[in-house]
């Protein structure tokens, strides 16, 4: 049995960006489960699994078909009990939930306000087209429009993870001693704008910075492989 | 064997407004503890125990003495893992440590300045002396000055709630079904606000508002029995 992951792509199947996709790929590696990835254009994805879900990822396990991040990390974590735990109990998911919304509500758009335009670039032609079109509406800005206010997004971006670098004080990971899911929610997010933006968006010295190079050497530098844009 | 509460009191001892003194009143409703309250001005903390603390909550259990509303309430679960838990295992205990770092990074800054002339009008004399040379000197600002913000703090409050909003749509709760101690977290926040300010910060309907008066009702509704400012 084949386990499948289908991940966004690129313009280079080599270099996946999506935040989404990241959590689950590093929540695969923490219960220790192979999989094959299939890397899928924007476009495509409504076609995949006979439309099962308009977003990546999905994962097949078996005759087992889930969506949506969360969902998969549930999914594995109830499949797999005796794989590390993703959450460390009921509280643990959650509050994994609580991060998660931080992490949509307050990183991706100040993620989005400094990459937009370097994810536009990285896309597959046609996949650019419906890209420009579903994001020019939502933000209400053409990408150069956003691209011109990059630098002023890079200088805000830091504060925005007081939160984390107040909590790594107390503990290395947001899991406490040792990574849980919740620590790859937000790693997904900073892996997204490494990747396509690859913004210096830490002083020297960051605590953040400093947990952000701990989740990249995990898994055998999972998060690493992939260099920074 | 009576079980002492040190909490903080300003002028009226019946309307005790500390976040952190609240987070620890409800964690131990949550275990079914019953305890004496002190209520103590701000100078004379320093004195309570021996001088144990700089701060209140301080909590006598026997001849266990804890103080800081976090390390208490690990102290409730590890002591009583027979009451109902505050965590709901140690993912929860991780994580919440983020919420308590959201919410003092975030949350408390936006209360103080909407309160902080409230909090200095309710305090005792000697207190309001202490107050407002200790504050001024960490704002940069004088009481006066802070006043002057209060209907643009007011306004910018409940955006900053935003990933409470968002993840309401999924559970009820932080802790999920039910409150866990990260519930406690925000909710002394908030009740911090209602109690000093009782400004109206959120729109009818606003999930987070619902949120809040789900947990004023909450252990026979002891929030709710201190009415808003």
């Amino acid at each position: 049995m084949t386990r499948i992951l289908y991940t966004l792509s690129g313009r280079d199947h080599e270099r996946p960006f999506s935040p989404h996709v990241w959590k689950v790929v590093m929540a695969l590696a923490h219960k220790r489960l192979d999989f094959v990835e299939r890397p899928t254009a924007f476009t495509a994805i409504p076609a995949l699994e006979n439309g099962f879900s308009k977003t990546v990822p999905i994962l097949r396990d078996g005759e087992v078909l889930v969506a949506d991040s969360f969902e998969i990390a549930l999914y594995l974590e109830q499949a797999y009990p005796d794989g590390p735990t993703l959450f460390g109990g009921e509280g643990g998911k959650a509050l994994s939930r609580f991060v998660e919304r931080f992490s949509q509500s307050t990183i991706h758009p100040a993620v989005t306000a400094i990459a937009i335009s370097d994810i536009h670039d990285m896309l597959a032609d046609e996949d650019q087209r419906y890209f420009r079109r579903s994001r020019e509406a939502l933000l209400g800005r053409t990408l150069e429009e956003m691209r011109t206010g990059r630098e002023a997004a890079i200088a805000a971006f830091a504060p925005k993870l007081e939160p984390l670098r107040q909590m790594l004080r107390y503990q290395p990971y947001l899991g406490g001693e040792a990574p849980l899911f919740a620590d790859y929610i937000l790693f997904g997010a900073l892996q997204w704008m490494r990747i396509t933006a690859g913004a210096d968006v830490f002083k020297p010295g960051d605590a953040v910075s400093d947990w952000f190079e701990r989740c990249l050497d995990l898994h055998q530098g999972l998060g690493r492989r992939v260099t920074a844009a």
